[in-house]
Parts: structure tokens; C-alpha cells; sequence
């Protein structure tokens, strides 16, 4: 294998005894749209569990690892609703081996959810952050999304927020709560004004676009998630780039705030908040585990004929914010261009369908088969298909694909970190060159060994997937080996110490 | 009349003796693409002059009345061709009654002149810093974008720095150079190489993005712009955002700079550069005159009788970031909402044609008059058009207007400065409301007195036209009294002045 086990637990055994005295005098809550577990009601009325999926629970499911704590949640289906009614004002234990993880699930109305998720999160804040608007003609900011605001942003998160208070009201001391990413912008605030000595941090899992594009968004809500985020002790973020947006934001936005870009403070309504970035990883340990899983191995021997040429990897949601129609071009144009790949390298897709109920999704997706279709009608022959598309939810299948790549193609428009780039990093077994957008999270830590890419270049992701290709392999080892390096150093475990620490010496 | 004479005054006669100062030991040459005159050749053969268009030159061209100084341009015409090939290695004396101004023409094949020009500057560039790309979907950075960029941008910027060195070899000292525009940013450094003792200022009219923006384009391309960018001893910009932004992508993309936020300053290559904003304004002692002169009175009756109302009034370019198309769909809301408007109010709209070439322009366009036909043929009655849309490039008939408007609508979605705001509040005798865009650089100065929009906040914008129209007289005469005020003490004196002054601390 190729992670090394001894940093890790090393690692380990610090967060360990990092986490204990931690938890000494505070308990620890956490906060996020998503929770760790989501219950389902059977046939019969009996109700079960599953884990809960998407980038930000698997992130964090490895906190309960270290420390015990309350995780609260958006009730998401009947049976998270039959589980909060049960346990009333209690927290509950979750139902999974790990017996220091307990569960609190926000309920809200359902129309009032589907504003804040459907109307005001997901295509407008998600949209903004990822710089994804066309911004002569969308977004439109209409008297809907002002009620998804009104009814629906801030109900859920004061009802967050009163979840929080609920779980702190039964504990010795102000608690630390951990409030994640942003659907949740303004529970600090609304914490902090009941609990002033809570130790509070937000992080956010996406990027932070500078004052320029927040001005899309109204003054007044503006105003609200930035004086409510500041109320926060620590806020988190992916990258200096962020920190250095976040802060010029607060300068422009928040009236009467002291913005100090050295010490990366902000001093408001005489409070201090700290603006750091922990980039998020994966979890190195438990990835080297599954990558050498009976079930991936199953699905390695399945791929392995399409793995006797040199390949393309990438592994994305079809989402358009990762750019998956500028790479296929590229591929189109290094066809076209070198005849003596014909037959000889191949692109593999594994595509994961995303949203499809939003039609600029559907779209995107419609879009990409159809240039799949059109590459390999023009391109491909009896022997060879120049594109495969895999498109379906398969993490293990995409593991086991990313571990025989010669060439990782991750190019995102712009992506709050992106652990595709790390995770092939860690299980890629054949020196598999990455080429990598250089508006990537990642990009900070991984870039001095990646081939890097601006978003927009087709032409710079030609040449960068021609040079992958033919990179000698001594070049291609030294790079490949100082990214496992890296990606097994700085993993999740790093993320977790490293907020850990900085909560530490708050309290 | 509006303006305040003895502050316009008092600020000539500083600038006149600030001008004399810095001109004592160095001569001044100004870069930018347009020129003050362009020469045409008539049916006869023989050369004509005309006053050169657009803002970069209305603003310069107040400088000739302070300091004598060479104003080096492209040749964009045969006449200018012409005037270039019989001045040789010399400068000419412009033909205008001014006589301190002397031009000097930049001759390149046009086709290199038309890559730099009309495929990297004004599609990508411009694009790019008023956020105006579909990100997941353009720019598409081709081939033919690295041969306009090799082929066209630098062949032209060196050739404007050529231009620059031939000037400068006559002179006894090093001169002030001072550079305009995205069109020349690779002329600070290409001089500094050759002329270590000129003193550069770079000065950009749009905005400046943060470096995600950025990092759309290649990075070889951005590692030479913000490198030749550096070498100017003064970097000028618009506002405190754009400073933010430009020292946030030196820190970015220049390894090696050491940025200091507090200071504004960039340390590299052994050199330092000031970072600054001087907003960009109007010559009010000159629209002043021009507002009373007869031919702006005689637009006045003609346009009297659509002014017998209230009235809402816009005067821009047909150009997608002027948010045309959302203006007008706030305005349609509002007569939807409040009947009591219906013959009320009417729209006056002042559109001036632009870059009608461009695909992407022309169909803006033509939604502009699809929309405003929409809104009449659902809302106009017998008596009362609800918009008029003139269709031209009038400058006094706009300025004309522009004295009885009730109400100013600037809702651009991203402006550099936008002088139409100032240009309204100097002239408007009604007392009117300006309701204005957070995201134009002229907010910074005046949104202090504006009901304020966010450009995508079309609910919004129905609430500001709304409040703006039934606004008390008393508050409308406060605001405007106090946005004339600011305009006439910052006017386009003040930014030479503060200019001049920064430069004349490091001769």
C-alpha cells in the first residue's frame, strides 16, 4: 500500500489526547443541513438507519471517531420526523457502533425547509459562491427569493439555532459548537446572543467569492450573514484565498468593522473573530482500507480491459461548476491533433448524476452525453471507444478506477477544495500524472505537483494532457510520490487538530 | 446653476502650480490605446482632425489644459497612419487650439492590431473584469486566444513601449509615464527594462476581479501582466475594491511579492509599487457650460412635453453590464404593483449604440426593444407611452434629460466608475432621486446619498423606483443638494491633483 501508516497514527494518537482535553469543561455540538444518519420508516412502520451521505457528513463522520458529541440536523424524511418527535427535547443516541455519537434533528415545516433548501441555498448561495452566474441576465432576485429569505433562510436557522440552545441549556458549561457551511450562515449569531460565552466556530465547505459578486445578493441579507457570521469566534475556510476574500468582505459589507489582513481578524460590536483556512481532506486510513477492499478489487478486475491502454480518469458529479464539457473538448482536440493516440489512450467518466431536478443540471448532463456520442462517433472504431461514460453513483467502482489512472483530469471552474485530486492521489497505483484547475482548493497544497490548468484554457488543457502523457516516468514517480506524501500528511485527522488547537486556546 | 464655482476655481489654481512643479525637472507622456484626435483623409486627399471618443480621453483630455505633455496612441485610421509615416521618430503638435498637446502614433500590421484589440482585449479582458463570463460554459480559451495574445496584445504593448523609449530619448530626464487601461498592461515593465529612472504610473478604468476571477485566463498570461503591471511605481485603480482585489492577485500570482494590505504596497524584484485608488470623475466646470449651452436648451423643448410627468430616466450603453434588461423588468413590476403610476410615470431611456458587431451585443440588444415593446403594448394606453427608448448617440439630448429626470437609474451589474451618476447629479435641477448600483465604482462616493440596489435585485429595485418616486421633497432636496455638492469637489481636477501629487513624492 501506499499510505504511510506511522504518520497517520501518529497523527492519530495526538488528536486523541487533543480531543480529551478539549472536552475536559466543554462538550462539543455540531450543526449542519446534513446529519451523520437518516432513518427511514419500512413497510411494516418500523423504522431503520442508514449513514448519511454527501461530502460534508463524510468529512466530519470521522469527528465522532476521536470525541464524543451531539450532532444536529434538518429532520430530512418521515423518520427523521418519527425520531425527533420521540425523543421530544432529549437528544438520542445515534444507532451505529460508535456509542459517543448522539443525534438532535431540527424540524421545520415543510414548505419553510423548501424555501431555505430548494429556493435560497441551493441555486442562489451555491450559485454565487461558485461564481456560477451569468450575471447580465441571472440571477433574478425576485419577491420569492426575498420570502425563501424571510420564510424560509431565517426560520431554519433560528430553529438551528434554539436546537442549539436546547443542547447546551443541559450542559455544566458553554458548550463548543461547530456550525457547518451555508445553509447555516447565521447561527452564530443567533447563538451568541443567548450563550455569550459558547465557543463558536463556522466553517465553510465552498468557495468565497470577493465583495464584487456578493453584491448580487441584497444589502439587507448581505448585512445579516455577515454580522451574524462574525459573531462567531473562528471563522474556517478552505484556502487563503477565501480568508483574504472573506475579510475584504467584511471590510465592505459590515459597517464599523476593524479588518486587520496580517493578524486576519475582525474586530465587531466588541468581538473578535478569527479568519483562518483548515483545508479539508480525506480520511487516509480509512480510504487506504476500502481501496484494498474485496469489493473494489471486484470492480478493478471488471475495468481491467479498459485499463490495458493508457487512460483519462476524472470522477465527478455532473455539475457544471466541474467543468466536464471544457475537459471533453480538450480530449477532443488532443485527438485531433495527435493521430498517435488513436487507439492508444482512452477516457474514462465517471460521472455522478447531481440534482436533476433543476433543469440547467438536466441540461448540462443532456449536453455532455451528446458530446460523448459526437467524440466517439467521430473518433472511435471497431476496436476502440475513445470516451466510456459511467454514469451512476458508484463510489467503489470509481476507487477502483483511480487506482489504475495514468492521468487524472480534475479541472473544475472553481471548487472549494476537491478531494477527487487527493483522494487519486492516495490510492493511484501506476504514478498517474494529475492535472489540476489551478481554482481547485487543492490546488494550494497539491499544485507544485500537479500539471496546472486555468479553468477556461482548452488550450492550456491540451497541452497539459499531452505533457501528462508523455511525461518520463522518473518525473512521473517523484510527482506521484510527493502527492501521496502530502495527501497522507495533511489528512483529515490534520483538519481536525488543527481547529481543535485553535478552539483550545479560546477557551 | 448647480456647481460651485470657487471650489472648481480654487482646485484649477492648485493644480496649475502642482502641474509647474512636476513638470520643472520631467516631461509627462501619457499612453493609452485611443488618442485626443484622430485624422481622417478626405475624398481630396488632404487630413482632418476630430476630437477622439470615449471616457478614457473626455477624462484625459482635461490634463493638456494643466501641463504640456505627449500623448502617445494606436494609429487607428489611414489619416492617423498618414501623420504617423510623415512625423517619422518625431512627435507632432496636436491641430487643436490647445498648444501643450503633442501626439505620437503606435503604427502595427493590422492584423495584429485587430488579435489585440478585437479578440483579446475587448472580448476577454473586458469580459473577464466585469465578471461577465458563463463560467461552466466561457470564455473558451482556444488556440486563436494564444495567437491574439502572442501575436497581437504583446507585439502592441511593445510596440507602445517602443513608442515611450523614442519619446523619453529626447528628454533630459526621465519622465513621468503615465499608462491607461487593460489595453497596456505589459508597458509599465517593458519600459522599466529599458529606463530604470522613468517614473510609471498604470492607471485601469474597470474593475479589477479577485485572483478566482482571474485564474480563468492561463497563467503564463497572468504571470506577465501582474509582473509588467508591477514594475509602475503607482498602480491606480477606481476604489478601495479594486485596491483590495489588485494587492489580493499580486499575492496570489507574483511568487515571490511581499503585498502589504495596511501600506498598499507590493514589494518585488526589488522594486515598490503603491497601490491606489483615484476615483475617475467629470470635467465640472465644462458640463456645466455645456448644460447651459443652446444646443442642450434646444434638446430641453424638444424633449419638454415627456417631462410634464414624473419621470424615470437611464442613459448607457447598449452593453449587458449596464443591466438594461433588469432595469426595465423592475419597471414593468412597478406598474404592475401600483395602477396609481399608469400615465403617471414614464420611462425615458437614453441608449447608446455599442460594439454592434458583436454577436453577444446585438442580441442584448434586440431584447432591449422586445422587452420595452412588451411593456408598452401591455401597459401604454392612448395618452401615455410607458418607455421611450431612444436608440442613439447624443450626448446633449442625454445631458438635456438628464436636467429633469425625477428619478436617475444606474443598476449596472459591475461599473469601474460610472459618470452617468455623476453626470446627473451635477446637472438635474429637479431635485431628483439617483438610484444606484452598489457594484459601480461611483457608489463608493456617492451611495452615501442613493437608494441603493444590488444589480441582480430586481425586487429590490421595484422597492428603491417606488421609494424614490414618493420620496418627500425635503429628502429628495438633501440628497441632491449633497450629491452636487460631492460631485463638484471631486471632479476630474481632484483625481489629476491626488495623481500628481503621488507622483511628484517619488520624483
Amino acid at each position: 500500500m501506499t499510505s504511510e501508516p506511522s504518520t497517520i497514527a501518529g497523527s492519530d494518537a495526538q488528536l486523541r489526547t487533543l480531543a480529551e482535553e478539549l472536552l475536559a469543561e466543554r462538550e462539543l455540538i455540531i450543526a449542519s443541513n446534513r446529519g451523520p444518519v437518516e432513518f427511514t420508516i419500512g413497510a411494516d412502520g418500523t423504522l431503520s438507519a442508514q449513514r448519511g451521505s454527501g461530502g460534508v457528513v463524510t468529512a466530519l463522520s470521522a469527528v465522532s471517531r476521536f470525541v464524543e458529541l451531539t450532532w444536529i440536523a434538518a429532520a430530512m424524511t418521515d423518520g427523521d420526523r418519527r425520531v425527533a418527535a420521540e425523543a421530544g427535547t432529549e437528544r438520542v443516541k445515534a444507532p451505529t457502533t460508535d456509542d459517543r455519537l448522539y443525534l438532535r434533528f431540527v424540524v421545520t415545516p415543510r414548505n419553510v425547509y423548501q424555501r431555505y433548501y430548494n429556493v435560497f441555498c441551493n441555486p442562489l448561495l451555491w450559485f454565487l459562491q461558485h461564481y456560477m452566474w451569468n450575471t447580465p441576465r441571472t440571477p433574478n432576485i425576485s419577491r420569492a427569493i426575498y420570502e425563501a429569505w424571510e420564510g424560509g433562510y431565517v426560520p431554519v436557522n433560528r430553529a438551528f439555532a434554539e436546537a442549539v440552545l436546547q443542547e447546551a441549556a443541559g450542559q455544566q458549561a458553554p458548550p463548543y459548537v461547530m456550525v457547518h457551511d451555508y445553509h447555516l450562515y447565521l447561527v452564530p449569531g443567533e447563538v451568541r446572543r443567548q450563550l455569550p460565552e459558547a465557543i463558536i466556530q463556522h466553517f465553510t465547505h465552498i468557495p468565497w467569492p470577493d465583495p464584487r459578486y456578493w453584491e448580487l445578493l441584497p444589502r439587507f441579507m448581505r448585512h445579516a450573514i455577515y454580522t451574524n457570521l462574525v459573531a462567531a469566534d473562528v471563522i474556517g475556510l478552505q484556502t487563503m484565498r477565501d480568508v483574504r476574500n472573506f475579510l475584504h468582505c467584511c471590510e465592505a459589507f459590515i459597517e464599523g468593522a476593524e479588518v486587520d489582513y496580517r493578524r486576519s481578524t475582525v474586530w465587531y460590536d466588541g468581538h473578535l473573530t478569527h479568519v483562518k483556512h483548515y483545508p479539508i481532506s480525506i480520511d487516509a486510513q480509512g480510504l487506504t482500507a476500502l481501496a484494498a477492499s474485496e469489493e473494489v478489487q471486484r470492480y478493478e478486475e471488471a475495468l481491467a480491459p479498459l485499463f490495458e491502454g493508457r487512460t483519462i480518469v476524472r470522477v465527478d458529479r455532473s455539475e457544471p461548476s466541474k467543468n466536464i464539457l471544457r475537459g471533453f473538448r480538450a480530449y477532443e482536440l488532443l485527438l485531433q491533433r495527435y493521430p498517435e493516440f488513436h487507439g492508444q489512450v482512452t477516457f474514462l467518466a465517471f460521472i455522478v448524476p447531481s440534482r436533476t431536478e433543476i433543469n440547467l443540471y438536466q441540461t448540462y448532463t443532456d449536453e455532455i452525453f451528446e458530446l460523448v456520442d459526437e467524440i466517439n462517433d467521430e473518433y472511435g472504431t471497431a476496436d476502440w471507444q475513445p470516451i466510456h461514460l459511467f454514469f451512476e453513483n458508484n463510489y467503489e467502482q470509481a476507487i477502483a478506477a483511480m487506482r489504475h489512472y495514468d492521468v487524472l483530469l480534475v479541472n473544475a471552474v472553481i471548487d472549494g477544495m476537491n478531494l477527487v485530486a487527493k483522494e487519486g492521489a492516495l490510492v493511484n497505483t501506476r504514478n498517474g500524472v494529475l492535472v489540476l484547475s489551478e481554482a481547485a482548493g487543492a490546488f494550494e497544497q497539491l499544485g507544485e505537483y500537479a500539471l496546472p490548468v486555468a479553468p477556461a484554457d482548452i488550450e492550456g488543457t491540451v497541452r497539459a494532457l499531452h505533457a501528462a502523457l508523455i511525461m518520463p516516468e522518473a518525473d512521473r514517480r517523484r510527482r506521484a510520490q510527493a502527492l501521496r506524501r502530502r495527501v497522507s500528511q495533511e489528512d483529515i485527522t490534520t483538519w481536525l487538530e488543527t481547529q481543535f488547537r485553535d478552539l483550545l486556546t479560546l477557551a
